[in-house]
């Protein structure tokens, strides 16, 4: 790890999917519902949400490269899960149960260390989030898991899902801090990765059963970041909180 | 007062300077120690805090007509304040002077009913800014005032000064939600004028000491509002919270 000062940092950006709230558990248990509730116990849920959440990044791809103007997530979530509706044999939803369900990403369960562990880091630091969500999923999914942000910046306000560069940038400008004042904090080496590369400071936050038990990817850092935690307490003692 | 039915209310937008936090009473007491501080007594740091206030309107009409770019309610307070040191006999002032009497606006105090108030409101609504003040401005007096804001929307994330129709319906359409699914809180008639011909609902909350012992404004409401409060904590009971 590199060394620097604790005190240098004002702000931290947390990423929010998988490093804040547990989603795939989470939808996985929403489909279930769902599933009893509609009368149809033949789907695999489990491989529904990952389905679901491996069609994230190639629909915001799109938006991305320019190739489809600015879009908020929950436009995106609700088009990925109506065409896989078919493909996993629910049938046709209601629309009630249509839109409850793509709200089901605004009430994601947090991993159990996150509320108290954020609560802790807000003595001491401005907490905002810096997710690719939309402002009122990641307002509602705040109030539902009781997690003290101070602010929603980041994509949906700088209109750039991550990586690129504005998604980061415009938040610490929002903030009146320089890059090296913010800590981006994530459980995925690439979200760090581009932080570290535009100056921000960076915290990684291990979450090994994220993708589930079978996950191969960003179980370990991959690169010396500032700090490397097991949870929002540890990270907490290792920032002085 | 109309009638309607508060649970088709989904999100308050709070107008911030005067409705929910003392700017005049904490301008003063912060001139005033600063005048300690460099041992200067002879500023009438009343007059100073009313005349600093006077200039807010106009600096950002020539953000708002277009004639000046988008420009920061933190700069625009220090520009304000660099061209009354001379009129107000202040003298020249340390740079570390300057910048914390313009961050004397990042720690107003709160009117006393509006931490406990907004935290009742807060169990059942969406609370929102939709100030002026600039997202870190926010950010610091949320955390000073410990007011449970969960987001920082309007003026500076839609780039528009309020009165301009973008700063009220950009910050209903972040929270996915229609204008009267949006209720503005002032202590000013002119903002409610504005978001009521919008489509928000509308609270007045007097705030008539504002301005001081000689308030002549917003004493009173002047058109029939959705609700009509003297507090935080009356506006809540309203709202069946």
């Amino acid at each position: 790890m590199s060394s620097f000062d604790p005190r240098s940092v004002k702000a931290l950006l947390f990423d929010v999917f998988g490093t804040v709230v547990d989603w795939r558990s989470s939808i996985i248990d929403e489909g279930r519902a769902l599933g009893a509730r509609i009368g149809n116990e033949r789907v695999d849920w489990v491989a529904f949400a990952d389905r679901w959440r491996g069609m994230y990044q190639p629909s915001m791809e799109r938006v991305r490269s320019g190739e489809r103007e600015w879009t908020e997530l929950d436009v995106l979530h609700r088009e990925s899960l109506e065409a896989l509706l078919e493909e996993f044999g629910v049938g046709n939803l209601a629309e009630h149960d249509l839109a409850d369900f793509v709200d089901a990403w605004h009430r994601l369960r947090p991993w159990p260390d996150s509320p108290r562990g954020l609560a802790r880091l807000h003595e001491r630091f401005i907490l905002v989030t810096c997710s690719n969500g939309n402002v009122r999923l990641l307002v509602d999914l705040a109030r539902s898991a009781a997690l003290p942000f101070d602010a929603v910046l980041g994509p949906p306000v700088a209109r750039a899902y991550k990586p690129l560069d504005r998604a980061y940038l415009e938040t610490a400008a929002l903030l009146a801090l320089e890059p090296e004042e913010c800590m981006m904090v994530a459980a995925h080496n690439g979200d760090l990765a581009k932080a570290a590369s535009l100056g921000l400071r960076t915290a990684f936050v291990a979450r090994p059963t994220e993708y589930g038990p079978g996950q191969t990817e960003d179980l370990e850092p991959d690169q010396p970041w500032d700090c490397v935690a097991s949870s929002m307490h540890d990270l907490a003692d290792q920032l002085g909180c």
